[in-house]
């Protein structure tokens, strides 16, 4: 077998041979609960209620029509989980946002090059013009590296609008990728 | 009686004899969704779903603690409303964001003025760092001279991301003011 280079395209073809990306369903939720519990409670990427009820987070993950949540799974297991869905209602609802949670023991899998992909795909093939990521955390490196790898620009950063759990207050980016 | 000066001035002396900014009660309601369903309909300015019922626009405007909603009362009627708040929850809740809408048959009296200068006021006393606007139409140039004017600056500009009922797709400010 012969090397396909770095570390990144490594991990993607991993990912793509091992991580399958499909419709959340009833049966996934505590499964999804436990990593939105992690990453929140991690507070380095989320600025979501920390502490949430099952309930009230699946009311908040859990997109209706006409968007849709995904999981990601691999060796069996959700190792990750994507929501997507339009940014804003009415006059605004042609620009896609998204939001992804990756498994903390499963990470540098290619899980969320995955999602990301799918995303991309979907929103493109749902009509909608654009994506636009409202809240990227500034020193959350990995996922602005991935976005920026995906063709995604940071458009703006917001100082200091994220109290992160290591760092204090950062900036949230504003990241965007037309799709037409 | 001397002259203030150019219209925008004028028009805030008039403002601030006329006008008083106050907590929005139940009674109010009848006259914030006339107001709300006029601005929404217009469809220049929110990307709201137009055709919202009462229930659900209630739901959507009036805001529950910590945020709150406030009315301007001209002349004995509501001539505009505003909401205002945490622009996230969790650790995106030290920056405030609000929402503004006058009346059509009220604008250039100075309400929109008074109830943007109650938002900068009761943000800093609630002890927010800072104000985020998430999506002002780059049309809107009212809104855009009042927030610049008010010390918000435009940190980025989301390309084609408002379908304006007359210009059709326009961009979206991302603006932000420091209260520090």
């Amino acid at each position: 077998m012969v090397s396909r280079g770095g570390d990144a395209d490594a991990g993607h073809e991993r990912g793509r041979a091992r991580v399958v990306v499909r419709p959340a369903t009833d049966a996934d939720w505590d499964e999804i609960y436990a990593i939105f519990t992690q990453v929140v409670d991690e507070g380095r990427t989320y600025a979501y209620p920390e502490g949430l009820s099952s309930c009230d987070a699946r009311a908040l993950w859990m997109e209706p029509d006409p968007g849709r949540t995904v999981v990601a799974v691999a060796g069996g297991r959700v190792g990750g989980t994507a929501k997507m869905g339009p940014n804003r209602p009415g006059r605004g609802s042609h620009v896609a946002t998204a939001s992804f949670m990756v498994h903390p023991a499963q990470r540098r899998l290619g899980i969320a090059t995955e999602l990301a992909s799918h995303v991309i795909e979907w929103s493109r093939a749902s009509g909608y013009r654009a994506i636009q990521f409202n809240a990227v955390v500034e020193t959350n490196t990995g996922a602005v590296e991935l976005w920026t790898k995906l063709g995604f620009a940071i458009l703006a950063t917001v100082p200091e609008a994220f109290d992160d759990a290591v760092n204090g207050y950062v900036g949230l980016h504003v990241m965007y990728r037309s799709l037409r």
